[in-house]
């Protein structure tokens, strides 16, 4: 009996706030590689939070995905099938898209990486979409200098832990904002940010005033919502205020009004969004800069790890409550290494 | 008996919308420069939004014009006695700062004019500050390319104008906002923008959308309110916008909130205030650039002009009101050319 292939397609669009019943799984052939593609093994399924933005159907820098299709996502894996020279049975192999156990992939499309240089998991996170995602968030608007105050949502998550380490490093006073005092004590002891603030206490915009007396050069969104209200008045002249991702509101079907925009001209902000996939230099200078420090365990990070393509949807859902702690993943297949 | 000097000082702070009787007229002795100022007659003073700003006792990029004080406001004069080997009585110099007669001013903030070389009230307005803005504003933030979209609001004003006609120079096409369907008129005929809508009409949104086919890559705001409602979900990705000012709530004590800002992920838009003296040497590049375009009639610019500093404080109410045409000037002294 030939093995089948596993992929996990939308069952429904989901109105609010998704449900694992909004996702089901089916069962195909395993595909055979055309010219120049390659047919990945999944090991391990990146879980982000974009992910969100592809279940509503409206036109955005993607298209959605439509239901009955298999959902998007990242994978790590292993090479079962080349039909490209560049690929060959056993390589491992990052770019493959989708919620499943095997993947069809022009080869263009995939990294090889050298087993052992880091693991696996980390090319999905520390070293791969998310961390490129910090990295030229901070490069490319965040510009930081030593000496500024800088701002970090989502800290503890896989965008945020980079771009405030990167912050660190750049020399700057940084402050963190999550979710509960486990991921608010992890940012501050072990990520050694100057402070992290609990996004659940209750007077969030005084303690935040209080964390950056000389007010906030850079901010890092990755939330927005009650965050964003809480930083926008504390932004200095000059300020930049990186857009990356507003996760507080991607459930919402009608997202609230946002800060006044009179301050932006006095105070000559730049708000500037931004999607990794529009540099796509960054990803390999990015890979090149930080593996050294993740060898070096001076560049750090955490994962959540879900076990199985059947709760992929489950561990979508708490991503997007905030459920995780660090990367999210989901592991689909056995590592061989 | 000797002239004296008449000069509008803030009477008391204006809550909401400012009134004249909200400033008072004083006199005191004319001035005698020290070693390097300079003593200039105020032929025309300008009027502008900005001026509301200085009224609100707040901390902003500038310092809050005080009971008491005089107002602050750029003039164009004559000056009549210097202590600057740069400046002798009878040269005409922009720079001096006050609703007043006649003001002391260090010669290095002055800039000497040649006579004749352009109406006095355009160094005030089209080659002035207003029209340097408008030229900062495409160059440092919107670099409109040719075959954009361009919206302007206050399009018929001192910046509106000069920014939608730097952008139809570029190629662009080109979509004014302005109050009524005089000044609409006048910017689609006489400036030569693709059309022109009246933010007063009751479907601006629908009309705006009409007039944008193809989205908008760049919007030039000056009012906020409605205009930035409409214009905001129409931004096209990479899209940015200069915010320059949002004079619909320099009145409100209490700003209305803004946009949702999700978009500006998606869509990677950038959101940048200006201030138009950050960048001072524009003021020189901009003069340079733009009078040979007013000496050939081909960088067109209106004015309405206001007699006597007794009507400086209603000048000032009605511009704040939208009861302006152009660039605001208020008539202060007679000019000797």
């Amino acid at each position: 009996m030939a093995a089948l292939r596993r992929s996990v397609v939308l069952r429904r669009r989901p109105a609010a706030e998704p449900d694992p019943s909004d996702f089901e799984i089916i069962e195909d052939d395993i595909p055979t590689p055309g010219p120049g593609e390659v047919v990945t093994r999944a090991i391990f399924l990146s879980i982000d939070p974009y992910q969100r933005g592809r279940l509503w159907d409206r036109k955005s820098y993607a298209a959605p995905v439509q239901v009955g299709e298999v959902m998007t996502g990242e994978t790590i894996g292993e090479v079962v099938a080349s039909a490209d020279p560049a690929f060959k049975a056993g390589d491992i192999a990052s770019g493959a898209r989708g919620w499943q156990t095997h993947t069809v992939t022009p080869a263009s499309l995939l990294v090889k990486h050298e087993r052992g240089a880091a693991p696996l998991g980390a090319y999905l996170g520390v070293l791969g979409m998310p961390g490129t995602t910090a990295y030229s968030g901070m490069k490319d608007i965040g510009q930081v200098k030593a000496g500024e105050t800088v701002v970090i949502s989502a800290a503890s998550g896989a965008v945020g832990s980079v771009a405030g380490q990167l912050a660190k490093r750049a020399g700057a006073r940084v402050i963190g904002i999550a979710g509960g005092p486990d991921k608010c004590l992890w940012v501050q002891e072990e990520l050694g940010f100057d402070a992290c603030l609990d996004h659940r206490s209750a007077d969030l915009p005084g303690q935040l005033a209080d964390a950056c007396p000389n007010g906030i050069d850079v901010y890092f969104e990755n939330v927005g919502g009650a965050v964003q209200d809480a930083v926008f008045p504390l932004m200095n002249p000059f300020g930049r205020i990186i857009m990356c991702g507003m996760v507080a509101q991607y459930n919402d079907p009608t997202p609230p009004p946002g800060p006044n925009l009179g301050s932006v001209v006095g105070k000559r902000l730049r708000i500037e969004g931004l999607i990794v996939t529009d540099k796509p230099e960054r990803a390999a200078e990015w890979r090149a800069l930080a593996e050294p420090w993740v060898k070096d365990g001076s560049l750090k990070y955490r994962e959540t790890v879900i076990d199985g393509l059947d709760n992929a949807a489950e561990a979508f859902c708490l991503l997007l409550q905030g459920g995780n702690f660090g990367k999210m993943l989901v592991r689909i297949g056995a590592d061989p290494a």
